[in-house]
């Protein structure tokens, strides 16, 4: 049961993407056909979402390669495509593994088909693990339960499909009548925006609520678990998400309420050591002070706002990856799958 | 120090309130000229803050008393007028208060001087009253304090400077060296659009943050307390408040941060037993759907939007009023104010 909708694809070397900033009342599409063009795609969050962002800057590596005159040139677009936005891992994930190819193949004719051949396995392989995930993670959904989840983790923040929202579309299509809560996500409002509109789309039965609101949904019974992605996943487990999952994840380890992370294992940053070395985006102030043409905030008013904010592993009940759950001990567990035991 | 702008005033039979609808962009007034003008400026929020609430009430029912042409009908006006708005009990607690001196006066050709007069003294009073709270909860502040607010306090939500954030103002001019952070406050925007036009208007050295944002403040040792207002203090200290106070008390409670409410106490209800049993109001989905005139969820999309939370009181520090500041236990105490013990 796949979207109707095709979030990122690459055509006549143009990559086309669904323009989220627009989203949810404009279906509209962007092209970039240039690094540059890509840079900024990433940064003004045309395209959101880790593993979307990885997916997009695979393109980009292609198209400054084509753009290059010189391998020197090359790695400095690479390095500018990799500074678009500093917290998710996917992004330089992506591009390393685009410049082994080009490493590989620089001296051939045939690296710029090695490198579309690449950036299209990456997308390809994306897909394939959210699906992966998403069979795993719907171990964890119970037959009726209502499920809080936070930003966007579907098929818009990836190459296809979902992480988080993933598991829940399969744990829907498997039919457990679900109920889902999603969090409007300030200040971005990527739940009201996109979330919203996946699950409108899907058909699934959810209502749309103030971030605020969902710490007495949690108190009070209403929410059986709560279940997001991640942008960057330390190695002892901690994670760093969308803001606002710090907050959701202390309200459910205070009432009992089962936290899951959905990410894939590129998404693991295996050689940070904790969540406190993770770099967190602080974004322009106009994200707070207006909403489309609507000031809400006094002319002047300062502002500070942080993207992202860091979960502590001690918070989170289990890791979600393509590659199984990953439970705590989360430093133990993650270091078994860097070595590529079964979890 | 007082404002420099007057939120409330009465003049010629007529209630002029600063319109909260259209700050910060613009400062105009509106005018209500019949009882039913003052149940609109409630319900839509022209005025809001359960202080400013029951004063603007006390000017409707003496329109009311001027309008009916009997006392039934007097007494329809102001269950009309007590309707407006659930949670608050200032509301009905003025609406009570005005209805005595009706009874009273009901015979007399003074009534409506009457009423008048004790209008006036119930806004006189709540001016006082928060000078008097500000005083008192300005010991809990401490010198070079970063504080964390939340919604507005301030002179727009009561008759004039306000609960908590006048306990803010008052530590401000006693040249304490404070900083504040102000939540935004989901979904309308108090934090945004009032309190930081407040803190801008008196000077104070500040920054508006997402709601989100206000966690990893907390946890990360950040923020020396959290002082906020009521809108209902159940007779065991439960607190309901604006939409995302529950969830700031959960974060404090968890990393040791203290937590005030600042209420008068008008805002008490000694007869209602926990804040389980404080009815909570639910509001129009549009307020999460747009943002002015920008939409920012899917056409069709289901809303959960409750304007308030409840606080337990386990959660709290302090509740501080023009009488003391109630420390655990808090039935124990809130009975003692009831009975006229000093605190």
């Amino acid at each position: 049961m796949d979207e109707r909708f095709e979030a990122i694809r690459f055509e006549n070397d143009t990559l086309i993407l669904l323009d989220q900033r627009l989203l949810p009342t404009e279906v509209a599409y962007h092209h970039s056909t240039t690094v540059h063009d890509v840079e900024f795609a990433i940064r003004d969050m045309v395209v959101r979402g880790a593993p979307a962002i990885g997916s997009a800057a695979a393109y980009g590596v292609y198209l400054a390669a084509k753009e290059a005159q010189s391998e020197e040139q090359f790695n400095e677009l690479c390095a500018f495509l990799g500074n678009a936005r500093p917290t998710a891992v996917n992004l330089q994930w992506a591009i390393d593994r685009m410049k082994n190819v080009y490493e590989e193949h620089k001296s051939s004719k045939d690296l710029f088909s090695e490198l579309l051949k690449e950036a299209d396995i990456i997308r390809a392989e994306d897909i394939a693990t959210n699906k992966q995930m998403a069979r795993i993670g719907n171990q964890v959904i119970p037959h009726g339960a209502t499920i809080l989840t936070h930003c966007n983790t579907g098929a818009l923040a990836t190459a296809g499909w979902g992480t988080a929202l993933g598991v829940i579309k399969e744990a829907f299509y498997d039919d457990k009548k679900i109920f889902v809560y999603a969090d409007e996500t300030r200040p971005r409002f990527q739940g009201a925006r996109l979330t919203a509109w996946e699950l409108m789309e899907a058909g699934i039965p959810s209502k749309l609520i103030a971030d605020s609101t969902a710490a007495t949904l949690i108190r009070d019974g209403k929410i059986d678990l709560v279940i997001l992605g991640g942008d960057r996943v330390a190695a002892n487990g901690d994670v760093a998400n969308k803001l606002g999952t710090f907050m959701l994840s202390v309200i459910c380890k205070a009432y009992g309420v089962p936290f899951y992370s959905v990410v894939p294992v590129s998404t693991i940053d295996f050689e940070l050591e904790s969540g406190d070395l993770i770099p967190i985006e602080e974004r322009d102030r106009s994200e707070i002070t207006h909403v489309g043409d609507t000031q809400v905030a006094p002319t002047g008013m300062e502002v500070y706002n942080p993207a992202f904010d860091v979960t502590p592993h001690q918070n989170i009940t289990g890791i979600i990856t393509e590659k199984g759950i990953i439970y705590p001990p989360f430093k133990e567990n993650i270091q078994r799958l860097k070595n590529g035991e079964v979890l």
